[in-house]
């Protein structure tokens, strides 16, 4: 079975790969560097892809950084307070990301792509949710070929319905080494250990009672 | 009103957008170089973006070469004769193309995005199928920030049900210039007249009894 896993660097899609290799599937990585505002991402999804032993592990290049978002602008400041969505929303990201999944599965022939979506600790974002999902495991059904020729690409969340502190217990389980991730909405040398991305990882480790193994700016603070 | 619309440098995306802009659209072109084995389609679409008077033309480079096709690779060959989907399919690429129109879209908040598909005369690609387009319509419709705050992007396709001739007319109708348009899957510095996509062209200017206005290496074949 040949799997097409989306690497971002982050705990999520490093603990969703782990799943799909421990159930026996031959992973194909992907990583799209699209103009975050640092590179610190691209090179733990590198460490991550060689941690899994990947068959191949492709990274891709698309400038959106002209997209409105705090990720790939640093003055990025949105003015709509009343929404839900934070400002790191990038429009469309996982539907692109999902579409160069699908090219590249197709091209190998693959059984399924995995993404490491969960929507209980940050249902946020609209590409994160049970419902987009479905709706374009029915866009990769129509648009390709192998689908309208009677083979099938499976689009596999294993992480959908997970709590933050239930995906890194499983990441440990599976023997993930979490030292390779970066989830740091900055991209210093250390994490900042404040910013959301930082805040909510940092809260499930110490839940967990576990330390995280990443190295963060702030030496006093609690964990 | 704003419209993005997917310029290829090819007939049926000049004709689609020429027809939404005379409906009264503000035109926001994209256009995706994504390795093809020419940059011809790329210097038309510039040309047909500053011939509609867009308001602005975002192009975007993402390398998919090393998808199969013939369209990324003069070499490639397909072994299963059996499909009538034709060798230059390219997985996904309509798929990407629209994510990340989607992606444009958004961050404008545009109210439409047009795409030149139609699928009467070349109905082998699923990615540009009825059914493949209405489900596009709902990943949009749940997987985007604009749309679950109750805001709304039509994906439209007004050349869907179209045959080649019929769009040809239609473009004439609206004053569009084709002899900046570029179908040719071939590179040169004219079109090759033999190739698929040559061929549909000039047989639908034939059936209209009209000269294609792009000049053809072949002097004495017959339009």
């Amino acid at each position: 079975m040949k799997s097409v896993v989306l690497i971002s660097g982050g705990i999520d899609s490093f603990v969703a790969a782990a799943f799909e290799k421990s159930q026996g599937s031959n992973l194909y990585a992907i990583t799209i560097n699209y103009g975050q505002v640092h590179r610190k991402e691209i090179d733990c999804a590198r460490k991550i892809g060689q941690f899994l032993s990947v068959c191949q592990h492709r990274f891709l290049d698309i400038d959106l950084s002209w997209l409105p978002s705090t990720l790939t602008d640093t003055e990025y400041q949105r003015n709509d307070s009343f929404s839900e969505i934070p400002p790191s929303y990038v429009p469309a990201r996982n539907i692109i990301f999902l579409s160069l999944a699908t090219a590249y599965a197709e091209s190998l022939d693959a059984d399924s792509i995995v993404i490491g979506v969960h929507s209980i600790d940050y249902s946020g974002y609209p590409d994160c949710r049970r419902e987009f999902i479905e709706t374009f495991q029915m866009v990769i059904d129509r648009g390709i070929k192998k689908s309208v020729e009677g083979g099938k690409i499976i689009l596999k969340t294993p992480l959908l319905l997970m709590k933050k502190t239930e995906i890194i217990k499983l990441g440990i389980n599976l023997g993930a080494d979490f030292s390779i991730t970066w989830s740091c909405y900055k991209g210093r040398e250390k994490a900042c250990g404040v910013c959301d991305s930082c805040k909510i990882r940092l809260a499930a480790f110490s839940k967990l009672g576990l330390r995280d193994p990443v190295e963060y700016e702030l030496k006093n603070f609690k964990r």
